[in-house]
């Protein structure tokens, strides 16, 4: 009787990669995690890679004999199908940096490359939030918004590796919010968590008296206080009230046009702004029943992700998984 | 040696409808129309469809034995998977028709049920625009604006038979333009043709002088003068120039989107709007080239549709091929 199958998943970020033994089932082994450091060239990111896919690999009792497939994650830009970043904001100085082929040669095993927030999206998919549906939609809310849109068992790429880029869709045509992107009225510039901590200082720039919002924006020392934003709601602060109320609205309207026009059966949030809770998904659903068609508003889940942040390795353990079983 | 298979592609609009055999490379035979009369109810619909049906196969100087299969694209709503039409705002009072199962039966014959928008889409993607291309977006611009999405030869349906509905995608915040649907901000609201004459309306209340939108839009007698403004554009005035520039950028905003969100080999323009020729679709180019990320800004094939109005039933005859082959 032959040993079921296991892949690796290394998810790599600005900061740190992380990576873990996943079986055939989405069971992860324990994970290894190393620093990035982009900042000392693409050749020291390869080795990193390198070297977390073996401590995950060591951290599961296993050898590299044992495994069937790699799968690696990372940010963009990137062309998808060569396996390769081009040009990535925040991985810099990288440039055109072959990750598939480069991991593959040195392990001598098949080896898939996805950007990273579709990998998560697939990670939820498969074993996750969307572990029962057949489509699905993904926003993964933090310091930008990111996206993945799965259709019947495969990440929606795009045909030059945009797909799912959901963050970057115009929802207002006033320059009234400028994107990190440099576009204006993306639904990233409206809802990210960068987004909500900027609204809330510009809505308390303009109150003179006691302020419970002010107060804690004021004191925190995190780096990107959005969790402080919701905080303040909690205990009833107004302004802190209106913020998060906008954001589930504009978030709202990236849902409906995903449902307007992809019509998945699930949109899932995803990301650390997902802390807030309950009460702000149900905030986003209220406006996506007030805005979508009927049958969408009625029919579609709407839920929080499942995985947190293990769902990037896991997805990208789902796209080795594919590439083994494509073949 | 056995003949080429052969399909009919019905065509079903709020006035009239179209069917023609339509041959396995995608050739026409001669077209069939027949008058809708959806006030005469859906007993007599049904009639007329395969009344069309049947003179669409005598026009091309066949018998029902040499058709393969039959495909029906119709205005929404409607339940694709089902085959039935629900409850559609441009058919009314018919109501739960169930289209496909009734065509199927009376002629014997494998029958495919679509979208009219998708169909339409579908059939620029087999023989028309989209021929040489792997993935396709298609906005059609009448007086609302439909649309639709082909995916590796596949029609994005979407999970409640909602997918594509790219003219209710909402591009604006604002409560500054309500869609024929009842929701603000939505594509259609900016840019189809009933978008246009709206504008332009507005746009020549306010002039005193002399204009010569003003002018052709008192003189005309069309019901829905899209053409009109563009006339008057060409011709110089700058209101109407203005108001044409402004549903050009929204139009590339729509189609920024669907770069940022599908990331297709091309977007394809369609529909009555399209007669106002190169120039406008140059000034649509023109702003996705300022909208959109780089590498799709530059990658993206935008052009207008070739089929004309015969992209319905061919596509329809196109959705009856792939039920054939993939019996």
């Amino acid at each position: 009787m032959s040993s079921p199958l296991l892949y690796v998943g290394l998810d790599v970020g600005g900061t740190t990669m992380k990576a873990a033994v996943v079986d055939d089932l989405g069971k992860t082994f324990p994970s290894a995690t190393l620093p990035t450091e982009a900042s000392k060239g693409q050749e020291h990111g390869l080795n990193q890679m390198c070297a977390t896919i073996r401590r995950a690999i060591t951290a599961a009792g296993k050898t590299a004999k044992d495994i069937a497939a790699i799968g690696v994650a990372t940010p963009g830009t990137m062309d998808i199908p060569a396996g390769i970043i081009l040009d990535p904001p925040n991985l810099k100085p990288w440039q055109n940096v072959p990750v598939r082929d480069y991991i593959s040669t040195t392990f001598g095993l098949p080896t898939a490359f996805q950007n990273d927030a579709n990998a998560a999206a697939f990670g939820e998919y498969w074993v996750g939030a969307g572990r029962d549906v057949k489509s699905m939609v993904m926003f993964t809310l933090g310091t930008g918004i990111g996206g993945g849109v799965i259709l019947h068992d495969k990440v929606l790429e795009g045909q030059h590796s945009h797909g799912a880029e959901v963050g970057h869709m115009k929802i207002d045509l006033g320059k009234t919010r400028q994107c990190g992107c440099g576009r204006w009225g993306c639904l990233e510039a409206f809802a990210s968590a960068t987004a909500i901590v900027k609204r809330a200082h510009e809505a308390v720039a303009d109150v003179s008296g006691k302020s419970i919002l002010k107060d804690l924006l004021n004191t925190t020392d995190e780096e990107l206080p959005a969790k402080v934003v919701f905080q303040a709601a909690d205990r009833g602060d107004e302004i802190a009230r209106k913020v998060v109320d906008e954001t589930a609205f504009c978030l709202a309207v990236g849902a409906m046009n995903m449902m307007h026009i992809v019509d998945p059966d699930m949109v899932v949030f995803a990301g650390g702004m997902i802390a807030a809770g309950e009460p702000f998904l149900n905030q986003i659903k209220h406006y996506i029943r007030e805005l979508a068609f009927p049958v969408p508003a009625e029919r579609t889940i709407v839920r929080y992700a499942a995985l947190g942040t293990d769902a990037g390795f896991i997805g990208a353990a789902a796209c080795a998984r594919e590439l083994v079983g494509k073949r």
